[in-house]
């Protein structure tokens, strides 16, 4: 397979890397870059990760294999609605959204022309750092990147969106989008709520110096995540706002069973909760669980 | 200062560790270990870390310039008990758990005639590691520990454990047993709770693989503090109860504002949540508040 003409719509870490990593696999002729940020897409030039800015127009999506909408998914509704009169049949859409019901349902409300084309994905990799700076061609070597097809589906444009993500160094896994989002509510979505909110609710203490001077490396790794991307975030929690809540409210539940635990003292319980979190966790760690 | 004779109880990373600091900075003559596992006594032998395997009786305590308690919190009141009746005057006796109020209430209770030479100690260097074998000369270096003296405390008992701390590379801070407990439950504590609480959730699911096939390097970092070790956790829990669940209660008011807003949908309130924690997680990590 080879794309001759590809279009990354958002050139920060995940459209980035997407195109550095088709580069080098020798698998991509010409990149086009379409951003908010004339500032973001010199630099995507200057650094050789897109060949040419392109926009919204004929010229740019006429003929394009494939376009990646790389955007927090909040505006892929507006970057749907504002591509659909461009695109041609012969090409193939996908995009890196974290959550993937929401961008079926655009999907069928923007594009309708184009279900049988479009495949939505999930890549497995974010990073503390993003932009096009920190984008780098082997981003995706030994990640996951997870496709939720709609039945629509064409074979060929399932096809040649996973050899794409191949060609980048991923392993590709399919799963309806629904499940998708059940699953990444759990592993990430509620993770990353639970770190912000340890560190806005430390953040609003009197003396709040003290309290982050004695925090050390426990605190540092379980609120790594907490210094991620506001607007992402936001976006991704609207976006999968059923899902979240349907977990944050099991959390809280798990979360009430250890404080009545706590209350009367009950250290059996506690212990319990403890041993089969570490054998889970250690299991998982040691890759005897997935 | 010079201490001629120390006695460590219970050779773990945090016991064995002190010891071995100690013998580097050429602070120390003889070194006994008293421990519940003859293997782990063996073992901190054979690795230099102590010269002689002691008990609780005159001939190990006898004499000693320093005894680190060095054992889980929820050990400690027998074994002040234990080693009361063997004590001299002249020893100075300290520990390194991670909750002050319980130690200081052990100290009162089992250690009367020993309150003006027992300064109790935590110092802050957890690790994913534990045991004799896990022990090293550097793991104090650059750390902090704090000191929470009690009214009663002798100047030269809280200079000898200082000094003994500033050997081993840590820089000593003092505060109230109370203040301790009360920012620790906040810093350490609750995420360790969280942490737990977040593994044990989802180990509990229905095709559980499916979900941790899933998870990536955020929930990674989230989630090592559960990998850490339940007994030890469990009575940090109940030894630090009152602090722990007033940190606790009002971090699910947070969660249950969150929750709120996700609701109704509230993508500002969510942004606003989101974008403090980073700001402050990135202050923090840049040393920019503490």
């Amino acid at each position: 397979m080879r794309l001759e003409k590809i279009v990354v719509v958002g050139v920060g870490l995940i459209g980035g890397s997407f195109a550095l990593a088709l580069k080098k696999a020798g698998l991509v002729g010409e990149v086009a870059g379409i951003g908010r940020s004339r500032a973001t897409l010199d630099e995507a030039m200057r650094l050789g990760i897109i060949d040419r800015i392109g926009a919204f127009d004929a010229a740019t999506l006429g003929g394009a294999d494939l376009v990646l909408l790389a955007t927090p998914v909040g505006q892929m509704p507006l970057l749907m609605q504002t591509m659909a009169p461009h695109l041609g049949p012969q090409t193939t859409i996908t995009d890196g959204g974290s959550t993937k019901g929401d961008v079926e349902a655009a999907v069928r409300q923007f594009l309708p022309a184009h279900l049988s084309r479009f495949v939505p994905a999930h890549p497995i990799a974010g990073a503390e750092n993003s932009g096009a700076g920190a984008a780098k061609a082997d981003l995706y070597v030994d990640r996951k990147v997870v496709l939720t097809p709609l039945p629509e589906c064409d074979a060929d444009a399932i096809e040649r969106v996973r050899t794409a993500w191949s060609a980048c160094g991923a392993t590709v896994h399919e799963m309806t989008p629904s499940r998708h989002d059940q699953v990444f509510a759990a592993v990430s979505h509620l993770p990353h709520l639970l770190s912000f909110a340890l560190v806005h609710d430390l953040a609003q203490r009197e003396n709040r110096e003290e309290f982050f001077r004695f925090a050390a490396s426990g605190f540092r790794d379980f609120t790594r995540i907490a210094a991620s991307h506001p607007e992402m975030w936001r976006d991704i929690c609207i976006a999968n706002k059923s899902a979240l809540l349907s977990e944050l409210e099991q959390y809280q539940r798990q979360l009430e069973e250890l404080r009545n635990a706590l209350l009367v003292g009950d250290a059996v319980a506690l212990e319990a909760v403890f041993a089969e979190a570490r054998t889970v966790r250690r299991a998982w760690a040691e890759g005897k669980l997935s």
